[in-house]
């Protein structure tokens, strides 16, 4: 190969809440389900900060992917840009083609942002020091609202499956690996409860051995890197 | 030609705080630019929960985007669509066109959601029966936090801009156009006033003859349907 490989980067530990749902998940799941190989880089905690890593990820996030010499950032658009390089990910038919980007734009743009929102309110509430938060009963109650934003967009999400295994075509795509996990953090704060369609939808294709494998080596990382963190 | 045109779904009246907002906005702004002839098809508001609706918008909401006889949903996707087919909003340079992907997802995925939430409280505190709030006052008591949510990703977008005119390459490209888009209710808010190089960069961009176009038509049909909405 003259072409440089693929990597993803990602941290090489992350507080218990959120080892397993860092982002980095993400295109190692679309590498895998794409069968490419790639390796992975591990960015300490800190090092976000640096210029090096602002020059490529401007808001000094995870993940970047490096490919052909040249970086991108955006779970999203990583993943996208993985896609298009596999046609079982991404489907040459223009329609199926046009129907796996609506959807991974409604995960991303759509689902998401209520999702994230019932995260924040969560942050807020864990760390109301670090948010500046004088009133620390005001995120529990808004609570129920932003909840009943969620319900909204996972009931129509379970009525435009309506009882698929997947959002597009016969086979999983692209689609239904970004919308997977967009509600990751939904089933860990258990918000699927109320949507057994959906939540089926979420447990089938998380058991997909591409997911799990991006997993466990996500995790894998952050045991080894522990002793690190636990140190200082 | 034999293709059947394009085509954006839009609202044909939206209430006073949303006129020159809606996201069909975003579709039509960018087939302005892209210089590619379309037509408005005007839903009724109440239309959108239709089933005929919801079978190419299933969260039931505008735009839709019609081209080549089927229909793509998203203001996201239809503006990637449309870029897709045009060499100045997406450039053919495999770098540049990575670039404005990841920056089209990070406008749609960092910078929106803080900014929606934002938007969200405000809703939150203005129709609080609405949303079966009880406590009118948490609300208000979380915009500072979340304020400063906005304000991180407002600085590092800025620093991430280094003065330049465009965010990626040296002309005018989707990212710049999706950017715009997720700062209007920014702007609106007066959250970009803490940020005078993103204020200049969103006003820049906005006044474009496209967007400039785009808005107005948009609130043309507004004005034209209003009558319909006051009488009922
Ligand atoms: N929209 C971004 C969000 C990335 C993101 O939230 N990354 C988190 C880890 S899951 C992170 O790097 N957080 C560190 C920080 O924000 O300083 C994406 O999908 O890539
Ligand atoms: N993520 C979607 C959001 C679309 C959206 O919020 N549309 C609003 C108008 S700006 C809408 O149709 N609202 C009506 C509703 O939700 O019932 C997109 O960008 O297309």
């Amino acid at each position: 190969m003259d072409r440089p490989g693929l990597t993803v980067t990602a941290f090489d530990w992350v507080p218990d809440f959120a080892q397993g749902q860092v982002r980095d998940l993400r295109p190692r799941w679309a590498l895998e389900e794409a069968q490419l190989p790639y390796e992975v880089e591990l960015l300490p905690q800190g090092a976000q900060e640096e210029p090096e890593h602002l020059a490529r990820q401007p808001f000094g996030q995870v993940p970047v992917l490096t490919l052909e010499g040249r970086s991108m950032f955006e779970s999203g658009a990583c993943v996208w840009r993985i896609a298009e390089q596999s046609d079982s990910l991404l489907p040459r038919d223009p329609a199926l083609r046009d129907a796996c980007l609506s959807w991974v734009i409604a995960a991303l743009n759509t689902l998401e942002p209520p999702i994230m929102m019932m995260a924040m309110l969560w942050f807020f509430e864990s760390w109301p020091d670090r948010f500046g938060l004088e009133d620390r009963e005001a995120p529990g109650r808004l609570r129920a609202p932003t909840r009943g934003m969620v319900d909204k967009r996972l009931s129509q999400f379970g009525r435009a499956l309506g009882g698929r295994e997947t959002i597009v075509g016969d086979g999983f795509t692209v689609a239904d690996l970004m919308l997977t996990s967009v509600l990751l953090p939904a089933a860990q704060m258990d918000l699927l409860e109320a949507h057994p369609e959906v939540k089926a939808y979420y447990e089938r294709h998380s058991a997909r051995p591409g997911f799990r494998k991006a997993q466990a080596d996500q995790i894998a990382a952050f045991a080894e890197n522990a002793g690190k963190y636990q140190a200082a």
